[in-house]
């Protein structure tokens, strides 16, 4: 028989017990509600972006342009919309929008022309769409989208995607749409310094005018129905050559998205992200290791792309809406909004 | 203190785990002395292969083909030489034969033409080059490795690839070079039948001559320095339209190579291996989720892939030279070679 003592002991052992298992389960459960039923996140490319090299109202401009996108995504997410509809939607915006190196605002080739990449990913049904080398089509990631949705193919290249553009109802717009100053004075000023490195070794060109080959945008969304998605438009490399293609249209690199883990889009050395395959990379992280989507993106960006000599940055949301927005460059221009609708953009590191 | 009957007890479980830890020791070392220092793993493409439906001569010149790609790898192999060596060798020589299609060999797009992508990775680096939509290299996978080891970046496209080729010395050869009657006639009866089904969904013309669509070579090798190396090479998809572009151009899809992980190279339907990420997936399960090569590409091909009602193989081999080839079509043209030299060919499933 056992005492009273004895008795007592127990009894109150087994009340911590029940009060711990309580506890547990309700801050479990405070955790799941504390998430985001739906939510945005999108950056518009990293790179050297530093305070102070950047004019107030420059910096304003930004800010504007990221905010409207991510009060539209929003718009189209509360009420009831897909995480598609808001990732085109929002690139549509920004490649609309002169101050990115996407659409309108793509930078020039070394030949003088604009050659323009995406690509988009639907986490639901793992379907994707690339398209890569357009030279006149408005909104690269609306016809990546109808490769995805209205042809049995996932990639694209060149006329011949913009043939299938053209039967599909896409316009083709005057290359000339895409001239902006800004891109087209960074393209001489490539050109220049290039003249003057002839002598010098291929490497040392990369190093031209850094800040010029950055911009890419990209999105990244959960809707209310539990669906993630992910797209990246880009116009690529400043000056160019060889119809080289970065890890914009690589499904796996530049773009992926799969419901049972996250949504991603990148954005820096193409290169790198290739061979890395960087979102993916993060998808089969959190899907084989069982780590979060913001420690698999710390550990792709801050380790292993780093270890490779690489620079760049990404934007990630998972199926409970929390987000990551990692980069090792000084600035991206980035954004979030989650349920509660109040937009958060930044572009700085601090 | 311990009676005699515990002590002996103790006694004899200490010999039983004793024995237990040396018979471990040894069936493991057994183990990795029966594993090949270096080895080269192959394909021709997988599809509609069935027994009875290829005439003995023809089966005769696979076998041969296939041999002959083992035996110069192996060579290479034995020789100390590199993985990269093997497989841009190997390959070359599979693209030099009509038999297959890539190189030579190649299928037409519904244009009358030929287009081609390679793609090839080295695992000790992570370096990786790829080509898309060539017309007049007569072997991709040479320019793929130059774009690898002779340029900044990974991927180039058309034109713009073939220009990078011919600044470095690569010869352009006349798009005639990629007649042959059973390409041409290929797409000829996929023509006439397109005709026949103007009316019908365009899902139906996928099943166009069905063995026409593959043929994509691919190797993947361990060399004696421990490096792995994978490399694939097609003509894509017979009467292809709208620059379509499969997996082999894409690194991480229809190729990849990581030296902690293994060397992997695709054949099938390109859009599902781009969907799935097969090559750099089968390298994440082995290295996140800690299983084997054949295991992972047994649960890619044969569970991820046939959810998603794709078809198709590969080939791989890992860092202690096991190698794996599965597929889901009825056959798959493939070979193997080890330590030993004694080159494995097969095609059929049984």
């Amino acid at each position: 028989m056992k005492s009273s003592f004895q008795r007592i002991r127990i009894g109150f052992i087994g009340t911590i017990i029940i009060l711990l298992t309580f506890l547990l389960v309700t801050s479990c459960t405070k955790e799941i509600e504390q998430k985001a039923k739906f939510g945005l996140v999108i950056h518009g490319g990293a790179g050297s972006i530093e305070r102070g090299k950047i004019s107030p109202e420059i910096e304003k401009e930004y800010e504007a342009k990221l905010t409207e996108a991510l009060e539209t995504g929003y718009k189209i997410l509360s009420d009831g919309g897909t995480s598609l509809d808001a990732v085109e939607t929002v690139i549509n915006i920004l490649e609309d929008s002169p101050l990115f190196n996407a659409g309108k605002g793509a930078v020039f080739t070394h030949n003088g022309l604009n050659e323009l990449d995406a690509s988009i990913m639907d986490g639901s049904t793992l379907n994707a769409g690339a398209v890569a080398r357009l030279t006149r089509i408005k909104n690269p990631i609306t016809l990546a989208r109808g490769v995805m949705e209205k042809s049995e193919h996932v990639m694209m290249v060149g006329d011949g995607a913009e043939q299938f553009g053209v039967e599909n109802g896409f316009e083709l717009v005057d290359p000339l749409y895409f001239y902006t100053e800004k891109s087209w004075e960074a393209l001489q000023r490539a050109l220049k310094k290039e003249e003057e490195l002839k002598s010098k070794d291929q490497a040392a060109l990369l190093d031209i005018a850094p800040g010029d080959k950055h911009g890419t945008v990209g999105a990244a969304a959960l809707d209310m129905h539990g669906n993630l998605a992910a797209g990246t438009s880009t116009g690529g490399m400043s000056n160019k050559k060889y119809g080289r293609a970065g890890d914009v249209p690589v499904i796996g690199a530049g773009t992926y998205a799969k419901n049972v883990t996250c949504a991603v889009s990148c954005t820096g050395h193409g290169e790198y992200f290739i061979r890395l395959g960087v979102a993916k990379d993060i998808s089969d992280m959190m899907e084989y290791k069982m780590i979060s989507l913001d420690e698999a993106a710390n550990e792709v960006i801050h380790q292993k792309l780093e270890e490779l000599g690489g620079t760049g940055g990404l934007i990630g949301i998972d199926k409970y809406g929390n987000i990551t927005m990692p980069f090792n460059t000084s600035g991206m221009f980035r954004g979030y909004i989650l349920e509660k609708g109040k937009a958060n953009v930044s572009m700085y590191k601090d």
